[in-house]
């Protein structure tokens, strides 16, 4: 129980978890374990658990059976999304989705359109936007002129997500599943909207996503910015933005974590997204409203859209 | 001239062509002629010209030789119409989008915002939705319970797009360019939200847009909506819609046409879909307003984020 306002006392919000896996483990269990809003209740997941928390093997089950929960977070695997959250939000829960937010736009949409009738926050996570020097980033491209941008997010699929089938499905999304975080940082930090130009997907021969893409990306004002996702990155795994700039290069590294600005190092912190992360559900929760933004799933959408699909040797684990 | 209000004359608006094929020629030169809200002042094409009307080589050129043009018609490919809405709506001009209104979503949400910031009418048209016989498919969905719905949307490219190059270049849409006919009509006469939940995208081995694609929507009461695209199909041509509901079936054909329920026909006319494209870009300019429904090719974009992609036999015109 915490006190709020002096006034009356708030419970702390009795938080569900579906789909227990190497995220949850990761970083969901932590960050719920240091916010005292929230209050772990219960799980449904087919195979994982968490230790001294019940489970169930389905959200219905769990749903049925537990029906003081407040709030479910979705960590299944994004084409199993929807019917999730649509339970959740009929139960009159509040739902917090890991990214991306669905298989789908229309079937985000559709829960936009629930979450407001039921008066239930519905919250999109996208973790990377608070990685620790985005904001000192957006603050120093609104502060200059943009010359280009150009964003490198190479890493080792095989590292990453070792035997992840669903991944590789259609609807997995494949490279772009960690390229989105790229794309939620840009879509936040740049002071116009994008819209993609030209791309091009590589897919295995023998899976349904793509190993990399290539996408070049303008605005309003014609600002070239040029994005590569690859997974087939051993050795240095880069997760980068370089803006060329009226005021110098701009490099953001590490996921969001490092700002450089002309070679100088003007913040480095350790990360805690999914910290920030419960903490923006917490304070829409309170403010009785959603956070759904769809951008950075429709500059993949128009990447498969647009983009000349291409086959590349066959992937194995 | 018009007389309006009573008080004032009103000129017509004088319209301008960008990209003047066979689109233009069979549909909007006579539905423009019928109209006398607009007056067409002058095209610019590659190619086309309109007789006795003025013509450009580039719609920059044309609307720095014209300045007086009010609206502007953009009938080009999809790939090349962002950069020329975004020079007439610059320039001050309202825009008339031949669908799909761009080769991506967020190119067309930026479009909008700058409409909108500049008070202008911006119109992205789904000519199928003005199909003679929508209304009273949609009256009759709305009094009824929808058990499921199957769209056959069956014709030959050959016959339909000979030789049409940039239909099957990336961004093109191939067989979603008849296909998203068939979704801007289920988007308007369905009385809930679809999204698509399993599809599958065949591409011939030779091009960069799929030939046929096999799409499978539900909505937030779990009424199945199947819906098939081949440009393969010679002989008889399918643009169907049928629904089976409590109140028997109901059958949409010939692109909207033509209403049948239980076997008895209810409706059928002649359609004049561009007339009312034109008759609704007028009440648009007047009002003020822009009309930008997304939805047909968020579906589309949904398809190929979510959609298996195979390859089948090359294709040759």
């Amino acid at each position: 129980m915490q006190h709020s306002h002096g006034f009356h006392f708030m419970s702390a919000t009795k938080l569900a978890i579906v789909g227990v896996g190497k995220i949850v483990r990761d970083q969901h269990l932590p960050a719920i374990a240091g916010n005292p809003d929230f209050e772990l209740i219960c799980t449904a997941s087919r195979h994982g658990t968490v230790d001294g928390v019940a489970s169930y093997g389905t959200i219905e089950a769990m749903l049925e059976a537990v029906p003081d929960i407040d709030a479910v977070s979705l960590c299944m695997p994004p084409q199993y999304r929807y019917e999730a959250a649509y339970a959740a939000l009929n139960a009159g829960k509040h739902v917090f989705l890991e990214k991306p937010p669905g298989a789908t736009l229309s079937e985000v949409q559709d829960l936009v359109r629930l979450a407001d009738s039921k008066g239930l926050s519905l919250f999109a996570s996208w973790h990377s936007r608070y990685a620790p020097a985005v904001e000192a980033a957006k603050a120093f491209l609104a502060s200059t002129k943009i010359d280009s941008v150009h964003v490198i997010w190479k890493e080792d699929v095989r590292h990453w997500h070792p035997n992840q089938a669903w991944i590789w499905q259609a609807g997995g999304l494949g490279v772009f599943d960690p390229g989105i975080n790229a794309l939620s940082i840009i879509t936040h930090i740049l002071p116009r909207a994008l819209f993609l130009t030209k791309a091009t997907l590589e897919f295995p021969e023998n899976r349904d996503a793509p190993i990399a893409a290539d996408l070049h990306f303008s605005d309003v004002t014609k600002t070239p910015v040029h994005a590569e996702f690859d997974w087939r990155q051993t050795g240095k795994q880069s997760w980068d933005i370089v803006a060329e700039t009226a005021a110098g290069r701009m490099v953001l590294s590490e996921g969001g974590a490092k700002l450089s600005i002309n070679g100088e190092e003007k913040l480095s912190q350790p990360e805690r997204e999914y910290p920030a992360l419960y903490a923006r559900f917490s304070e829409i929760i309170k403010a009785g409203r959603s956070d759904v933004d769809l951008a950075p799933l429709t500059h993949v959408a128009d990447a498969f859209l647009l983009g000349r699909h291409k086959f590349v040797d066959s992937f194995y684990d």
